[in-house]
């Protein structure tokens, strides 16, 4: 903002080539490390997972303030869990196509097609397992194993449970990072409720967290039920969540699907209503990855670098000093003064008190998008005084 | 403490049968449903994973304090990656069996033994891999893959990282929640220094670190050098640090492990020091796991249940409102005030104010260990009292 665009020590234009610039600037700004062996496998670096872990804890205290319940499951999922769900996913697929009621179908044999786009294990150290077992995708299959030991009574309702975990998706495709990769750092939320009435009102509630994300990640969004072919199989209906990208492009960076109680009656859960008799759950799940900071850096960022929102700036404001060999005054030591003052006013302050040229730091803050640099040279420390610099423009 | 052992509401004694009071008390507190259907693979509970969150944030703040800097790391190795530490290690041990110096032996085809303890993926989708992938076991042959990439000069050492991600081992002894898992929620820090002197100092440092966070899980320890048949075969010495259980066995629960310039050597990792020479680093590791949890249960359970050290406990206090219909106070109302001011002083605490008999309560939040319960009744709320319960004996 208020600068032309301009291609800068080697950033491609983002506008003339945002292909080019993405990746880029993932690695100039040290978010990641795609020189690992692994295609679509990138190393977190450390600014990198500070920025992640910004993004979800925000994700954390909404998933407090809402009353759901931070879950671990394992990341293995035996084969023969996937049975009831490639059997329900099929039959409603098809029920789909054919336009009748899933319930007149009976389950066939075809596969759920994410079963080709899985990592199994088959082997452990030298023996051959038993069941294979594969690296999760999602945790609905694994989840839902275990809602039947947890749900008993309407006592029991509503279940609000999440996870941020690794999941692992063989992708084809050209990868991308944050945007399409093979490990992806991942959220889900998985609900249970008596009815279908309390499900729709958790997908109003996702939708709700949904805003008050978007507005701290500054990323303008559209919410948009999903047309038939391009809903999950699994749900009744899909809500894609979609931030318009610079190059024109739609980025879904968060689903919600309600499932009714279509997977209660694959994975047999049940609870004991008022009246004593059992009655099958409605389900909801909500889920995010790693592509909301992708979204970021593909929103904000211009030809000089990134520009995080400060909300999840890995440090809001960086302290320079300038360092002047034989100076009188110690301009490392007011500098960490300087940031201690800020730091009790909430803020993420980091000093930078390395023995570099100043433009060498200047280049490193702008091209990793740190909101507000200050400056503090000897004079400045006579004075009083600090050069502040915002990313997004302007200079005092 | 202050009570005599005796056996409740089904709960095995601690003191008569350890092997049988550990299992059934972390799923009675609910820690873990170990009913997923992979052995050694248990699901965390949202009150266990709430503990190892709090562990885990003891953590952070120590590495954060002693500069480490967080990073995270691909779940999958190459196979052929392998190849350096294998040798590496292979040279190492049979050096030490003939207690010859390392550098006069050749790699020999000698393959290391934690082969035979990994997860293998050797499949995606539809697809036979080229190159074998296994579930890392812990993360050297990934981190020493990108070290050299990373560090070029002195200028770039001491590199402090660490991460907090699942490791895998197949384990064919008998599993133990926390304690001997196949799914291992890990701590691991790697560091990288410029001679083996101020690895040294590293090594000096995290032993601290152990100190000052066994403090706050309140648990007595044995730091002691590992005899040579018990070190990791690629270290020059390894630190182990013990737990000592109430079962007489010793749990490790920690271990520092200092490589000289070993892994440096096979992995290529040099900077170049000040009279511009090439050099090899010398690193060192510091690894801890969910045993800390394993430990802390084991250390101070009873036989009423859990003890939870104030430090890592999810809830630090209960407050119970008595709730009587038709009574003329709103003691849930007045809880909730209570809990409000409690938390402005930096206290955890959570409202219990589901619809059940006290008693219920008592037992659930007894069992779960949480320090203090406060009961609030009717009479209380006239009063401005409570009635509190101590997890360690006494009330009032």
């Amino acid at each position: 903002m208020g600068k032309p665009a301009k291609a800068k020590r080697g950033i491609p234009s983002k506008v003339d080539d945002f292909n080019a610039w993405y990746p880029f600037i993932v690695e100039a700004a040290e978010l990641v490390d795609k020189r690992y062996p692994i295609k679509g496998m990138d190393v977190w670096r450390p600014y990198g997972w500070k920025a992640m872990r910004q993004i979800d804890a925000l994700t954390h205290s909404e998933m407090d303030r809402t009353g759901h319940e931070e879950v671990n499951f394992p990341l293995l999922i035996p084969e023969d869990l996937l049975e009831k769900e490639n059997a329900l996913v099929a039959r409603l697929k098809r029920a789909r196509e054919e336009g009748v009621d899933p319930d007149e179908l009976r389950d066939e044999d075809e596969e759920a097609g994410f079963k080709k786009e899985v990592y199994w294990v088959k082997h452990a150290g030298e023996n051959d397992l038993d069941i294979p077992m594969f690296l999760r995708p999602t945790s609905e299959t694994a989840m839902y194993t275990m809602f039947p030991l947890w749900i008993r009574s309407h006592k029991d309702l509503p279940l609000k449970v999440y996870q941020m975990v690794n999941t692992f998706r063989y992708e084809t495709k050209q990868t991308r990072s944050f945007i399409r990769v093979r490990e992806i750092h991942f959220f889900e939320a998985h609900t249970a409720h008596a009815n279908e009435e309390d499900a729709t009102r958790q997908i109003e509630q996702d939708l709700e967290i949904v805003d008050r994300l978007m507005d701290k990640l500054c990323l303008p969004i559209i919410k948009a039920k999903r047309p038939v072919w391009d809903t999950f199989p699994g749900a009744h209906y899909t809500i894609g969540i979609d931030a318009v990208m610079p190059n024109g492009r739609t980025l879904q960076v968060a689903s919600c699907h309600h499932y009714l109680d279509q997977w209660a009656k694959a994975f047999d859960i049940t609870y004991e209503n008022l009246e004593a008799k059992q009655q099958h759950v409605h389900q909801t799940t909500y889920g995010m990855s790693e592509r909301l900071l992708g979204a970021v850096v593909g929103m904000h960022g211009d030809d000089s670098g990134l520009i995080m929102p400060p909300a999840i700036a890995p440090w809001q404001v960086v302290v320079c000093p300038m360092i002047r060999k034989n100076a009188d005054v110690d301009t490392v030591a007011i500098s960490h003064q300087v940031a201690d003052t800020l730091r009790k006013s909430g803020l993420r302050v980091h000093v930078d008190d390395r023995d570099l040229h100043p433009g060498q730091k200047y280049y490193d803050w702008e091209i990793k998008g740190v909101p507000l640099r200050l400056d503090i040279g000897p004079r400045d420390v006579e004075q009083g005084t600090a050069f502040a610099a915002k990313r997004t423009g302007g200079k005092q």
